[in-house]
């Protein structure tokens, strides 16, 4: 038997929503967009919601195949839905008598900016407007809406610039002698209708739309128009939203609280979205329509005052509309299992609910609501830790400034918000004056152009630091993040004269002892003493990491050099050290000299006696970070900066030094200009010192090893555990030539110490070179773990500097070549293919492999996503990203 | 029925050779080893060969395996080699009446410096050299031989250092007044042999063996031995020679050149090697041993004039051996089909061949020679080809010194050899000195430290370029090669003074006028003017080529930047330009001053009008490259390097500078400093510098396309095919970015120039950014075609600046940690792994995608044969390469 042919059936493009009949809800948000599945929901979970239909995404996709025209089948099915509005409603559309007044929204499934917004009381016009007056009773109102109506759709849908509309009503406020809109006369009202209608003829050469369904069609087409206006496109691509067929339409019956005294409206949070206290929190205007109370024109009152609102005709109205509202909170959380961000009207004494939506809400509240929900049965762990963006843990953990204080400070200029925090001092216009100022008890703001590791040790000291060139990963941007010092980078309006010691911004200058406050988190920096807030871990907050670290796969450790800064990370979460930099060991006090005498030697025997005085030094250094981090794994990354970034550049400076040491100074301007490269970044650094100069290696691992002798061996019995990190290898055999001369030292320490106990040092590398990526299964033989230099494998693979990238990253961003810094968050398709085939070469070969990372993208949730997928086994970050590390990994893995 | 146990058969481990049995053949290298096979083959074809055996390669990987004994069955089958030896000499070892006696021989299946030499007279002792004396009546022969025995078998066998005997032959000799080795008394050789004795027993501890088979073990372990020394290691990894068992052993009885007037020796090439003429050329020494010849004690007669050799026995011998040997080319050169390099001995009247083997050659031979044995049918096209080292053809090229005239004059130092060719003149010390002198006709010698794009066009004056840092890839070897202009590169000991204009090269000063001349084949610096031999390029060369070119798949283009290398390119046999910089096109005169007003811009529209003023220079360059290539495509690279590199760096030429164009001179240093980068190689160039200014690449297109238009609609219709390349792409939106705005360009100058004709101008990229190659088949729909930037894409893969890599190159050479600098020969492994993958990806989504490569590798012979295995369709190279490409390209391809 053959299948019977059938007519097609047209597919179904309105989806209703009311009392007579629902057809959606909220799983159906691809079709229906955001707000219709949720009209479509509440009317399902029986909140009062005016009736309305939906028109799907796909019609929005058929729309732009039909060349920009609304498929026909639309129009029949719509018919039906606004039959059973009318139905609903009592209200004929188009009527001439008792109108049934709609609005027509967008809704994608997304919310995106740009996309077309609202239109109001559609459905009236010259006729309509007089029957709307009649059958309300109220000419002022009827005039009103239709003067709104002229209004959005001149300025919506027509494209009519909005103030041109706007310069008309404020000549008849003016001619009137009123300042609110809602005091100008009945008359006054009719005149701007004819007005309206004038402007906008002119503007669209066509009169304004006087069949409501022809207005319908058009604000419908507009709608869908919208979906396609390059704002939007922008939008989605950087956003990476690739699978959505279009828009939806809601098209809804109009209701209106601004029918009188017993009628209002209001927007609300089911809890307060700024410390997420589980109370109801919102606002209301009596007589008003919603977008009086966006618009800012009244005042609105809270929610928590409605009892005392009472109509005239209507006495208890506000205490009934506030149960009612308490109730839909609880109906709602308990349906969406979340705190929801909701409109609403009262139209003479009734209430409708017009929207819901998830609550945006900040960092401390979202930790708070997240625990609180768990608690109230209502969503579980998991659950929870997917609700907590987990960067915005940023702000919980450093210092901040109100923002009503910022408000009585003068913004004087916005830089990059290069490292969160806020600070306020007075300004330091070199790294030793700030290290001299800061001791003797005061607040400082290092200022430089830009800073070098000659100026760690002032940045250390300062409460702050501001440079004026420099991007988000310059030198001061990326030290500053690693200790959660608050930094303004790049703030160019900053003209600095460090000679004179002032700084000129937009012609206000400051000079030393003027007093400055610098936000990190938003890059501004303001005249004067702001107060800061300190940060509060809330019970919560531990909390949830509690639950972070019950479901993550990946460990976490941090980037540290100092004892100080390994306490820190551990008491943030921290199990362990994946970078412990020692270059920055080497700037303080007579360290610099031993280590210049080092790089001035001219014999590999000179080279070692300056070795000698630099090995007790960083022997301390690592007693002091292992003690730190006892249990817990310290990964010492070897030498790794170029040797001319330890001497001093300037002649005066030269100088000092060949005084100091007994050279003479052409010397070591000699040496200087010896040492100076082209590309520093692509020159000898990393484990290629230690190929040229292997006494430097050979001095570390034995400062790295006496140290473990001493903690392990000594009173405490502290557990030790170093690994040693080679790093920028490009080939095998610079890890296999390095790894030996580093085991045979560590023998010989054993041997010398007359050590018996157990003390395994694992010896590693870092792949942070393209090469090394390409050649892990090469590498991996040697190696102990592996650990992800990102930021160096991203400036190589990308043939980006990272110091110079500022001259274009603008362009690049703004013409979305690049969708974002790829030193902030990984490339995932570049880059992070190298990542996955190191992993994948390593771990095939020694299928155990110890993997990690230890870049600045170790702390970008995104990224975390990523190494998570790619099996890492271990992120490191800086100590002040750790609790957002541990939840990142926790939603990589949920 | 089950197959009947047997007894396992010992491994077959000595191979005779000889008149009796001969078991071996020239097929058996790998087991036999070069020298073993081919003295089995010589036996097989019926030359006269001493008998012998030669134990086997896998004998020796035996050995080792066997904790360095001798396997036991190898004992027996070489008593019964020897056996036969002495049946055919009717000889017998360890006889003291008339002893057989052996000579002891490495020989691995490729010929390995460092390994064990060679033993003779083996099976002496107290006893037989009185039975030698006696049955040969010559007692001064037999101790002669005797001491010879001692003083090798000491040195090579039990290392006694050489030194030690040498010094009481000396002694002797200064005691008998003599002078020569053979002038020394029978009395004092007998002397001799016993102090030796003496010298061997205090150096070992043992007494000189005086069993011959102790002897002849002890020989053989000791040149098995050799095989695992680690010179030999090492050259085996350099080499990667890794699919050998080990050294082969090569037994066989003496014969003596030395034992009188009817005796002697010689060594021979069948063919001139310098030349390649086809006459036998060799030399001989009467009554001499082979290694008289070799250490050159005597002077050698030549062959020529053998047949004037008259012994008082045997007066025709000359005339008899002459005319065995001319036989002998005969035999030997139709049977191996090349040319061979042979050893002879004469004992008594009886010629014995004892080795051949293929002959080594000069370059120019090695044409001929090829071009010959074609003409001769003895190799086919295919095999002259493989035949012809494809490097070594640059010398043909170029011009030289001889090496006679070097020997004239004193050579001062030694740099790089950065650019080969020879060139003499007198001292310039400043590009712009260089021009003028060398347009008043002199030949001047550019001396800098290192040299910057502003020197370009001083260094194209100059005859030749001289500087004293910089490595094989600085600016001014790149440039130099590229051009095939002598340079001598980072020659350390030439200290210059540029203010005075004067160098000092070890004391001695040279002043502007001063004449020098310079190798840049071997990097020698000389005093004075030498005279230069030009290159000649031979018929055979040119047929030689014809065979390349059909028989390769690879086509070859060339690197021009003018007409005049295009044009010389061409006549090469270049057939197209693979990269045309266009970053030297603005140097010259008022170009630059427009190119640097452009730069000082500070808006769109002042760069655009300074850009105009380009625009007719470009298009010039243009119409002129294209016309010298016309019906052969032209790659366009668009502007590459950062804009500082166009501005002036000194204080002094920023005044003048400002004076041109009407600007401060501050205006202009800070322009200098903002567009300072820490670096610049990762810095704000290649298509970075379009994405920001898109007016630059706007300007080029319109040139590019303006200037084929001229050549197509004019008068000659040259045919132009311009070929638009995008430099330092890493993302496909910058390609498709600017492939659309040069689309969009050149249909607007088609539009304004009315063109209807048809003129297709692809446009595409280079990948030379890691991420480049990672992303290739995102990038490949905005291409057609890609070109390889195998430079860049090293620098980047490996992290390596080419301009700062010799501060620690010579330690990863040294070290071998580096095989070879990745620069000059591509590294295959991980930069080869991009290559490899990024013509998959891009062939994947556009199989017909074009792809070249231009980097400097496109002109070395072995990065060819991988460029050939990944399937590029083109090589580009420097016009003087351009003949090895083609060579090197036919190689991979056969």
């Amino acid at each position: 038997m053959t299948p019977k042919k059938r007519a097609p059936r047209a597919t179904k493009m309105v989806y209703s929503f009311g009392n007579i009949k629902t057809e959606g809800n909220a799983s159906m948000r691809t079709l229906l967009g955001g707000k219709g599945a949720n009209l479509a929901e509440m009317t399902n979970i029986g909140l009062p919601v005016p009736p309305g239909f939906t028109i799907t995404t796909s019609t929005c996709a058929a729309f732009f195949k039909n060349r920009r025209k609304l498929p026909k089948p639309m129009y029949d099915q719509m018919r039906k839905a606004i039959t059973r509005v009318e139905k609903e409603t009592g209200k004929t559309f188009g009527s001439i008598t008792d109108p049934l007044l709609l609005s027509v929204r967008s809704g994608a499934a997304v919310s995106m900016p740009g996309m077309m917004n609202t239109i109001l009381n559609l459905g009236l016009n010259e006729a309509a407007v007089e029957g709307l007056a009649e059958s309300t009773g109220n000419p002022r109102f009827a005039y009103d809406a239709y003067r709104r109506l002229i209004n959005m759709y001149g300025d919506v849908v027509m494209e009519v610039p909005h103030h041109r509309f706007e310069a008309q009503f404020d000549k008849i406020k003016a001619s009137e002698g009123v300042i609110e809109d809602n005091e100008v006369s009945l008359k006054g009202l009719k005149k701007l209708c004819k007005v309206y209608q004038t402007i906008f003829k002119r503007a669209t050469g066509i009169d304004f739309p006087q069949d409501p369904y022809l207005q319908l069609k058009l604000a419908i087409e507009a709608v869908f128009r919208s979906w396609m206006i390059d704002k939007a496109i922008t939008y989605r691509r950087i956003e990476g939203i690739t699978n959505l067929a279009g828009t939806a339409v809601n098209v809804q019956a109009m209701v209106f609280g601004n029918k009188g005294a017993d009628s209002g409206t209001g927007v609300a949070f089911t809890r307060n979205p700024a410390t997420g206290r589980n109370k109801f929190y919102g606002e209301f205007l009596v007589n008003a329509q919603g977008e009086d109370v966006v618009a800012g024109i009244r005042t609105p009152e809270p929610v928590e005052k409605m009892h005392l609102w009472k109509a005239p005709t209507h006495k208890t109205i506000g205490r009934e509309i506030k149960a009612k509202l308490l109730k839909v909170k609880d109906i709602l959380e308990n349906h969406y299992k979340d705190v929801q961000d909701i409109e609403f009207t009262i139209e003479r004494g009734t209430f409708y609910m017009l929207q819901t939506r998830v609550g945006k809400r900040t960092s401390a509240a979202a930790v708070k609501i997240a625990c609180d929900l768990v608690r109230e049965g209502l969503i579980d762990e998991k659950t929870a830790l997917k609700r907590v963006p987990a960067n915005g843990l940023t702000q919980l953990m450093l210092p901040s400034f109100s923002n009503k204080a910022k408000l009585d400070h003068e913004l004087l200029t916005v830089g990059l918000p290069a490292s969160p925090g806020a600070a306020t001092g007075t300004l330091a216009f070199s790294a030793d004056e700030a290290v001299k100022r800061a001791q003797g008890g005061e607040s400082v703001i290092l200022v430089r152009r830009e800073t070098s590791p000659e100026d760690v040790d002032g940045m250390h000291h300062a409460a702050g630091i501001l440079t004026s060139t420099g991007g988000m990963t310059s030198h001061a941007a990326v030290v500053a993040r690693g200790w959660g010092k608050c930094c303004v980078a790049g703030a160019q309006e900053v003209l600095i004269d460090e000679r004179a010691k002032r700084i000129n911004i937009k012609g206000q200058r400051f000079s030393t002892g003027d007093t400055i406050s610098i936000d990190g988190t938003t890059g501004e920096v303001f005249v004067g003493r702001i107060a800061t807030q300190a940060p509060k871990l809330s019970g919560d907050f531990r909390l949830l990491m509690k639950w972070a670290d019950k479901y993550r796969r990946l460990a976490v450790r941090t980037n540290a050099d100092t004892p100080e800064d390994a306490r820190r990370a551990r008491s943030l979460g921290a199990k362990g050290i994946g970078l412990c930099r020692t270059e920055h060991m080497f700037f303080e006090g007579k360290r610099i000299t031993a280590m210049r005498e080092m790089i001035l030697a001219t014999n590999a025997s000179a080279r070692k006696s300056a070795l000698a005085k630099l090995l007790p030094f960083q022997r301390k250094d690592f007693v002091g970070i292992l003690t730190a981090m006892a249990g817990y794994p310290v990964t010492v990354r070897l030498l790794d900066p170029p040797l001319h970034e330890f001497l001093p550049h300037g002649a005066r400076s030269q100088k000092v030094l060949a005084r100091e040491i007994g050279i003479s100074t052409k010397a070591i301007a000699d040496r200087v200009s010896l040492l100076h490269e082209m590309n520093p970044m692509l020159g000898h650094r990393g484990c290629r010192l230690s190929v040229t100069y292997p006494e430097i290696l050979k001095m570390q691992v034995t400062a790295i090893t006496e140290a473990a002798i001493q903690c392990v061996s000594g009173k405490r019995k502290i557990k030790a555990m170093p690994e040693i990190m080679v790093p920028l290898i490009g080939t095998e055999r610079e890890l296999e030539v390095l790894r030996a001369l580093a085991v045979e030292t560590i023998e010989e320490v054993k041997l010398a110490k007359k050590f018996k106990g157990k003390l395994d040092i694992p010896v590693g590398t870092m792949i942070e070179i393209p090469r090394a990526a390409l050649i892990a299964d090469k590498v991996a033989p040697h190696a102990d773990f592996f650990s992800f230099g990102t930021n160096d494998l991203t400036q190589m693979t990308f043939g980006f500097s990272r110091d110079d990238i500022n001259s274009f990253l603008p362009d690049y961003l703004s013409q979305e070549i690049l969708e974002h810094d790829p030193f902030q968050s990984l490339d995932a398709t570049g880059v992070g293919q190298l990542v996955d085939m190191a992993c994948k070469k390593g771990r095939k070969i020694k299928p155990k492999l110890h993997l990690g990372i230890c870049g600045e993208h170790g702390g970008d949730p995104a990224s975390i996503a990523f190494f998570h997928g790619v099996g890492l086994d271990y992120v490191s970050c800086s100590p002040f990203r750790v609790p957002i590390a541990r939840l990142a990994a926790a939603q990589a893995a949920l």
